[in-house]
């Protein structure tokens, strides 16, 4: 099978005009099949603020109202989206910008209320998702950039979280492809001791990561990650490392640096 | 040779939900290849001025600055692209939306400084636009929505003029593919009398324009989409279209409403 690379940045890289140029960079370096998935970042709140939209919380939880969903319609699938694609299409990168709803790849289903109405967000429907036309754009070496937004086949488009985007792209050409998932964050991978960059855990098995967990060595804001992770290899995923962007890309096929998940 | 249809949409039809949903109806109808080039609308105008950004004229000519080129990269190639491209798919229409730098299937180049700074507006290639791409993702069957934007292949979005996107793209397929190229606009065609919307030219020749030129019949606005027309039938298109929206493509392959240019 052929290997596929899916990567992943957040904001750290995106609101960095020069970061994310030298991310891109490596990126395009990158040889054979490559997805990109990119978050918001920083800029879509400050565009919301000067329309006018106020960010909506219920219980520290972040609503999608009519506006919000928009703004990141806007914010997401065009200006980020499109300067992404314009910046690797310079580097002779053949990429193409997509959102979920684009040739229907990530059809969602708006989040059922329960206890709390989270407004346009949309929980993927992995058996839906369009496999077939995502290996045809892979199969004629498109190099795919993808935004975090679904759509509820009905129209609408929802808003879906970016790690979420890319454990389902990678678990659903798990089977055309030998997939690697890269989630670049600010850290240089799950640190032992969070305030020491130093201390990188290099590998976590299951067995590894109940220990981690009775230890309570994992910080709040890695867990939905490592969650993701193992979701992704129970899903068919080859391997996933999560570390910097910068470490992780250099050399992105010998795998020395970050925390590898198997 | 198959047929393709390439069908622009200006604001009139974008600006409003009903005249939208009925028109991306008989668009998603239409058997065969075909492509959707849309116009902007009011509505970036309208986020614009929410966002602070003047529109900047000089000697009556709109200026693409800096906080314009983004403002339409994300309104045009984000929310109204991305809202015709959901529509479509829940329309069973296997739309992909596109801007000129996805697949790099219009690079540009930044208009030259005569006696107007056009800022970042894009005169598009005609010779280097990315055909080999277009045919794949026609020949997998995706329906390709365009926004009216291109690139420069350097990193930088440029704003360029839908009606050209569109001539731009019929002529680049015309090797390819028979292409008729459809404008839908505000009336029901060319008219020889301004005020009767019945007094359509049904059918206009190269003799025909430089009578109805010699005898100023046709009114400004109308000349840049002639002379688009014309443009697309000396490039290899078979036929062009001018007309409404709702005329033209309930019926799209009889031709019989609106002005035919030839």
């Amino acid at each position: 099978m052929d290997s596929l690379f899916v990567i992943k940045i957040g904001g750290n890289v995106i609101d960095d005009e020069e970061n994310l140029s030298a991310f891109l960079q490596n990126f395009a370096a990158i040889k054979g099949k490559k997805i990109l998935v990119h978050g918001g970042g920083k800029i879509a709140t400050k565009i919301g603020e000067q329309l006018g939209i106020q960010p909506n919380y219920i219980n520290g939880r972040r609503i999608t109202d009519a506006a919000t969903i928009d703004l990141v319609t806007m914010v997401y699938g065009g200006l980020v989206n499109k300067k992404i694609v314009a910046k690797l299409q310079s580097l002779h990168c053949n990429a193409i910008g997509l959102t979920g709803a684009d040739a229907n790849i990530i059809p969602a289903i708006k989040r059922p209320v329960k206890d709390i109405d989270y407004g346009f967000v949309g929980d993927v429907l992995q058996d839906k998702m369009g496999v077939k036309n995502l290996e045809v754009l892979l199969a004629n070496n498109f190099t795919l950039v993808i935004a975090p937004l679904t759509h509820d086949s009905n129209g609408q488009m929802l808003n879906t979280n970016a790690d979420t985007i890319a454990s389902s792209l990678a678990v659903a050409l798990s089977k055309a492809y030998d997939v690697r998932l890269i989630y670049c964050f600010e850290k240089s991978g799950l640190l032992e001791n969070v305030d020491d960059d130093d201390s990188v855990i290099t590998l976590i098995t299951k067995e590894k990561y109940q220990q981690l967990l009775a230890d309570k060595k994992l910080f709040d804001g890695i867990l939905p990650k490592i969650d993701n992770a193992f979701a992704a290899i129970n899903g068919g995923v080859k391997e996933v490392l999560i570390g910097h962007a910068n470490d992780l890309l250099q050399n992105v096929t010998a795998n020395t640096k970050g925390t590898l998940i198997k």
